[in-house]
């Protein structure tokens, strides 16, 4: 599998805020090449906290791949058939701009001072780079969570040049239960003194992130994964003394610092305003009127069983909606108790239904 | 309806830690009179941000009662017919001993050097308060939430002196999800440097406790209900500005807010606790010998459809056990959008229920 690392930068794009960005960084990975007629791209959009690194393994001082098992030679996602491009989001930390980057006004980090971006803005932004690096044709369009909300953007936006779509455990717009705990995270970050209305430098706000994440973790998990791994379970100590926890809550402070050695807080505030926002409908007279862009075209839509933070009707709906506007929709269902992050655990369903979606 | 307010200093109990526990304070309110055999008390047991103040209307420095609906001259809980006790919880902050208490031994308030109390505690607590008061039996236990554990460890415990029990929305011991809901609440409120080790004066992590509300009131409510309430309407300001919230967020808000007026955080540390340590099995031999205490004594369990905190097959496996080991156990269910909070919300469901148990 070849793989390439890129970066390309937009002039500029007018944001759905009305805002201007300017020099639009963003840094991509590509797995597989093009072939001549370049109609063979396949765009993978990313998580949350995900990356433009698909695959290939561990690299020291790279961020981990998330999809090692399917995208590759042979893979779901064939680098052999494939020209599989991945771009670091805008608003993540990773590389592209993000209110890390330098604000050409001030001399000095966006912080703050970066507009709010969303999910239409970061489908904009890559189909924008994809042209400028010279795919002007999007075989298929295909992401998880926030990633699935970019799928859904660009393939609304530009049905013209998407053929088909593949979202993973996502809705057409955020319920307000998802809302709920993306504020409270949020309300999370800006509590700690060390946020210093996101003027910090160096770490910053390292013990909000961290009760952030912890948060995330028990939503992107379901209560009977959580029952199967850790019910009553302890790490030895007498349950009596503050000292002592349950297993469960040593899993999360886990992974509140796992999140923090790698991921910025002002990026996370941004990230998940822009998973917030995201509406299909507006602007374009409402969710039905929106999928009727993509009317004739293949949209698979996959739901997770267990997933508490988009439950799995939420992707029904979208594929019922979808239907109804002329797309030639498709739902499938990961049977799983992992909760939300199947799509990073229970890669044999989903490779199956890519590869029966791509055939 | 005779009301009247009371305290009782128990002089000490042993803890479910070891520990001794001395002057053991307990305020309670007392709704209807006693008969004359004193065998037609009814104990309700408050949840975790409650207290003592069952009804009697809103009365300015005294907490809001909550359950005016259900206990009264006529009501479900008739105080024409019953003796309606409630304690106000060890270790809340309405008045019973807690951190806010003065530790015996330094002058200053117990805070983080208050023991760690078990519901098992609580219960141990009530019923020698009862008993010094001149109430030996207990016609039924009854509480919700919180207060369905202490019911249940109350009848537990003492199976000579109870007869009925009625627990609302809660399991026999706590799952993982629960208890992680719970520790990242911890993690706000220890997050927040006024918290100061717990060693704050005045009004303290307000910032952490009001996070902590705000996540809580997402598990008291349903997906369904908010979405009900709150679909992706917005304080009207334009949401591509900070400023900008979408209604459940501020919904969320305003119940932080609302609780730092009226609670301490290091008792909201020790409570939730408490709640953690719920395993009626501990010391027991397991679930169903410890039902087996109550065989052939009456047990109602009410679970609410859209429970997402204590969701309602956990109830049910607390019928399906205590069935097994001879309680004359009945299952229940509040059919209701509102989530956890039905207890507070669906009354009509609720008095049917315990109207029918009592008579």
């Amino acid at each position: 599998m070849k793989v390439k690392y890129g970066s390309v930068t937009v002039p500029q794009i007018t944001l759905q805020s009305g805002e201007i960005l300017e020099d639009v960084v963003q840094v991509y990975a590509m797995y597989g090449e093009p072939n001549p007629n370049r109609d063979n791209v396949i765009v993978v959009c990313h998580a949350l906290t995900g990356s433009h690194r698909l695959a290939g393994g561990k690299i020291e001082g790279q961020p981990d791949p998330w999809w090692d098992t399917i995208v590759g030679d042979g893979q779901a996602l064939d680098t052999k058939k494939y020209c599989i491009l991945c771009f670091n989001n805008i608003t993540s930390p990773y590389g592209s701009i993000s209110p890390l980057s330098i604000n050409p006004n001030t001399g000095k980090k966006f912080a703050m001072d970066f507009p709010i971006i969303s999910i239409r803005d970061v489908a904009v932004a890559q189909k924008k780079a994809l042209e400028q690096i010279g795919f002007n044709k999007i075989n298929t369009v295909i992401g998880p969570s926030l990633g699935a909300m970019i799928a859904t953007e660009m393939a609304l936006s530009f049905p013209d040049d998407v053929e088909k779509c593949v979202l993973i455990a996502a809705p057409d717009r955020l319920y307000p239960q998802a809302i709920a705990f993306n504020s409270v995270q949020r309300q999370t970050i800006t509590n700690d003194p060390e946020w210093k209305d996101g003027n910090y430098e160096g770490t910053g706000p390292v013990n909000g992130l961290a009760a952030a994440r912890m948060l995330a973790m028990i939503t992107y998990r379901s209560e009977q994964s959580f029952s199967d791994r850790y019910m009553r379970r302890t790490d030895g100590e007498s349950q009596t003394k503050w000292a002592s926890k349950f297993q469960v809550e040593d899993y999360l402070l886990y992974h509140g610092q796992e999140l923090v050695r790698r991921f910025d807080a002002n990026c996370y505030l941004y990230l998940t305003k822009m998973m917030d926002l995201h509406d299909i409908g507006v602007g374009r007279g409402g969710i039905e009127k929106a999928w009727s862009n993509f009317r004739g075209k293949k949209l698979l839509a996959v739901g997770i069983s267990s997933d508490m933070l988009f439950p799995n009707w939420q992707v029904e709906e979208a594929v019922r909606l979808a239907s109804l506007s002329g797309v030639n929709a498709k739902y499938e269902e990961i049977e799983s108790e992992n909760g939300h992050d199947s799509f990073l655990i229970d890669f044999d369903q989903l490779d199956d239904y890519i590869r029966s979606f791509l055939w």
